[in-house]
């Protein structure tokens, strides 16, 4: 397909972009992220139906891994856009970027299965840990992520990017409650709290489907969450250290899930 | 102590300091680092000792926890430099600072004991991965921490700042070689490798000391760490996701070690 070459700073890509960037709620509004660097490129190229456009930096294809990835986007017949550097920067959700990235569209909501383990993200607030506990839970078997509103939306471009890649391998749902969370999968609910709770190595779960509950990074879980629960869970580090950031707790739990149902 | 307001873009502290945040080689040369936020601040003014100089943006100790700070940077005699807000800015490792920081001594080495669980990080690049590891270290009961000469600084502004204070509760030696790392604790050589190994859950080990070792972000570990290696694990994450993160491999690892300690 023709190339694109825009060097205007007021093009409506370029402005629409910009915003897109700066805020994750334009993005929200128009129902689209950006996926930026190889990786990403690499996972969004599974599903071309949502790319919008490919954006690349001038030049960036000349050789390396950009250009290994250009066949692929040529043969998806993908609308390519190309802005010079320093406009591109302007646009690009990242300070050191390879040259390329897409604008796309969300996948569509597949199914939900009762019986299935899941996480709910109850007012977590930044986008990389987001998107760190996303990856989490697809590597560890998890493939359910409900999210408060009160959580920072999960697509953001800084999610997307911490996901590296697991987005799409996951059933997403952002702005849920956690009654609707526990009504579409049945499971036992899990909450983890840094402030109290039972020996998260000790404690008997997980016979049964899990839905995890992760506070946020400030306040942790929210007295709903915590009345909810079945179980309220504790991960027992050294006295000495106030706490573990949300990512890892997240990572540490779902772990530990990954290890009992191995070893079932 | 009398407060000192600097407004020149060329005095020496400030163009110091600029230096620091934007190289951690010249934090390194200068055997410094810079503590950020109130969390850092609460833990460098355990050791008051180490600092050399608190520096406020200008109105911040008007209210609010940064006030609450005031009286422990009084009663330890700290100078206390007051720099505008646009000046502030230049010289501080985050975007968005509550407006104060201090600027740092490291601490002496302590003392590092045969038979004490440690871990090696074999060319770690990324001062976040490297932060977060030496907190999850800490949190896991691990006290002493080696870096190889190819690993980012550990005392870097970044570093510090992900570790979250962890840094003052272990052990950190820069610029070590895995022998000697070996010959300092004497663990049983933990290597974690994602192309391959045995099942860190079912494999035995850790009935003695452990010495873990984690390599860099895009290399994995170096073939020197794989040739020391007593025995070479594998996380067994689900075969659609690529990869963890290092600093999340390494949080699977450390608290898998903290199960096994504790049911020990």
């Amino acid at each position: 397909m023709a190339r694109q070459l825009i060097t205007s700073e007021s093009n409506p890509l370029v402005k629409d972009m910009r915003q897109m960037v700066r805020s994750a709620r334009h993005c929200r509004k128009a129902g689209m992220t950006i996926a930026e660097g190889i990786h990403l490129m690499q996972e969004a190229l599974k599903r071309p139906e949502l790319i919008r456009k490919v954006v690349l930096r001038s030049g960036a294809d000349a050789e390396g891994e950009v250009a290994e990835l250009m066949p692929a986007i040529d043969a998806a017949r993908l609308p390519v856009v190309e802005l010079p550097a320093h406009l591109f920067n302007t646009v690009c959700p990242v300070d050191t970027s390879v040259g390329i990235m897409c604008l796309m569209s969300l996948p569509e909501d597949g199914e939900i299965r009762q019986g299935e383990d899941a996480l709910f993200l109850d007012g977590v607030q930044d986008p990389g840990n987001v998107g760190t506990i996303i990856r989490a839970a697809a590597a560890s078997g998890v493939k359910t992520i409900f999210a408060s509103p009160q959580s920072a939306w999960l697509w953001s471009p800084k999610a997307l990017r911490a996901g590296m890649g697991a987005h799409f391998q996951v059933q997403i749902r952002c702005s849920t409650s956690l009654e609707e969370a526990i009504e579409a999968t049945g499971g036992e609910v899990l909450v983890a709290d840094a402030r109290g709770g039972e020996d998260v190595y000790k404690e008997a779960w997980g016979d049964k489907a899990t839905l995890w509950v992760f506070g946020s990074e400030g306040l942790g879980v929210s007295e709903k969450a915590l009345s909810l629960a079945d179980k309220i869970l504790l991960i027992p580090i050294e006295k000495s250290v106030e706490s573990l950031n949300v990512a890892m707790a997240a990572t540490v739990c779902l772990f530990e899930q990954r290890r009992r149902r191995l070893n079932a």
